[in-house]
């Protein structure tokens, strides 16, 4: 497949950084997503606004609430989409969302919270839309495995590879970003079983808050995006349960 | 070296397990450490009298209180650790206390709970007793790096390997061991610059409360304990950051 045709993505942590230029990217498409659900913490606070003007102008993007943290607003964005998808599944998941925190000694806190948003929001997101990813995967006539089909994007990182680290700075972050991958893994041996496609992705160092916390990143969010949906669309089962970065080299664990 | 000649050992978690028997083998040798900090959570607690039992013959053997998730027990454990050395370095730090539980699906607390022990535990303990590896590494005279000299060793698991694993079960476990891998490889990048050897290592699925909770395990306690203590004795700088089992073979990220 040459372009992604998922009729239905969402994606965490939208309303800014790469989620929002996923979101943008896919909603200027002339043959887009029938559905874009952009979900965010906070889609009432400042930080959103960009998001609700993109939504304001493309209908197929909803906003939707979701603290990948907070167990009950995750069962109220899996129903709010269950609805508005009207019977249909969900075709792509990318869990996106993540934080990093720049400190000089690493806390007992620091690791928990990083660990809180960066592995377990992934994991319980993924068990929570999980029905309609195998919907998804159900009502497709394609054999084999795709993004367009049924998947689950984690956004990992290549600081989570332990191979490649050659500087122990950001601890919390670089072992958050090794257990996704470990997450990631598990996922594809499980969920593979239904046909869903799971990857950790490594978007490359860019420029969004959170790239720029740390230095300068070579790479711009806009590149960093159309590399990344031309990679989503080659994948196939494969590519089920591997590392790969935004153009779709395979990095080691 | 052919013998592990540390002069002081600590060991985590040592009540029982692979903690209890690598505290039993090095005080039943004849030429052993001169100082065994066998530490536990609950000194007082029935299942800790097995390690009364062995500290009564061998008086090298000191129980100390330590719970490696209560940063003020950690500091209470080094200051106790401190003034028995009577003014000498920590050898050999060995981060063995942990956990695991089976469960048909993990929750947010259960990854919380388990990444809480098997990987800030680690972090936190390593970082409140590296001034006496610092000075243990320093007060030596041999040249390079070596568990006699200044180590610390984290007890991993093969099933941290992303590499390795086949079966997407016990996934808080599996993910809090290739993060303790990922914070094994960031301490050898940061003290070996102080002569400390870091790595991760896998004791064998063993016939342990936790290894019988799980199956069938292959290895006695008594074996994989034995070939551990040979296995660190040949350690040196060029497996500084590796992951290793009991046998000393080097296991995939």
């Amino acid at each position: 497949m040459d372009v992604l045709n998922a009729r239905s993505i969402l994606v965490t942590g939208s309303n800014r950084g790469i989620g929002f230029e996923l979101v943008r990217q896919l909603a200027e498409r002339s043959n887009g997503p029938e559905w874009i659900f952009a979900t965010c913490r906070d889609p009432q606070g400042p930080r959103s606004q960009e998001l609700k003007n993109l939504a304001a102008k493309h209908q197929e993007v909803k906003i939707i609430q979701l603290d990948t943290t907070d167990p009950s607003s995750i069962e109220a964005a899996v129903a709010k989409v269950t609805e508005l998808l009207k019977g249909s599944g969900l075709n792509l998941l990318v869990n996106n969302a993540g934080i990093l925190k720049v400190l000089t000694q690493e806390t007992p806190q620091s690791m928990s919270e990083i660990y809180e948003t960066n592995v377990i929001g992934p994991m319980i997101v993924s068990q929570a839309f999980l029905p309609l990813l195998k919907k998804a995967s159900q009502e497709s006539a394609h054999k084999g495995m795709s993004c367009s089909k049924a998947a689950i994007v984690n956004m990992s990182s290549e600081g989570g590879s332990i191979t490649s680290v050659t500087i122990p700075i950001l601890v919390s972050y670089l072992c958050s970003k090794a257990a996704l991958n470990m997450l990631t893994k598990c996922q594809s041996l499980e969920f593979g079983k239904e046909d869903i496609l799971c990857i950790a992705l490594h978007p490359g160092w860019v420029e969004t808050d959170m790239g720029k916390s740390v230095g300068q990143p070579p790479l711009t969010v806009e590149f960093s995006v159309r590399e990344i949906l031309k990679t989503l669309a080659h994948l196939s089962e494969k590519d089920n349960g591997t590392f790969v970065n935004w153009e779709g080299k395979v990095l080691p664990w």
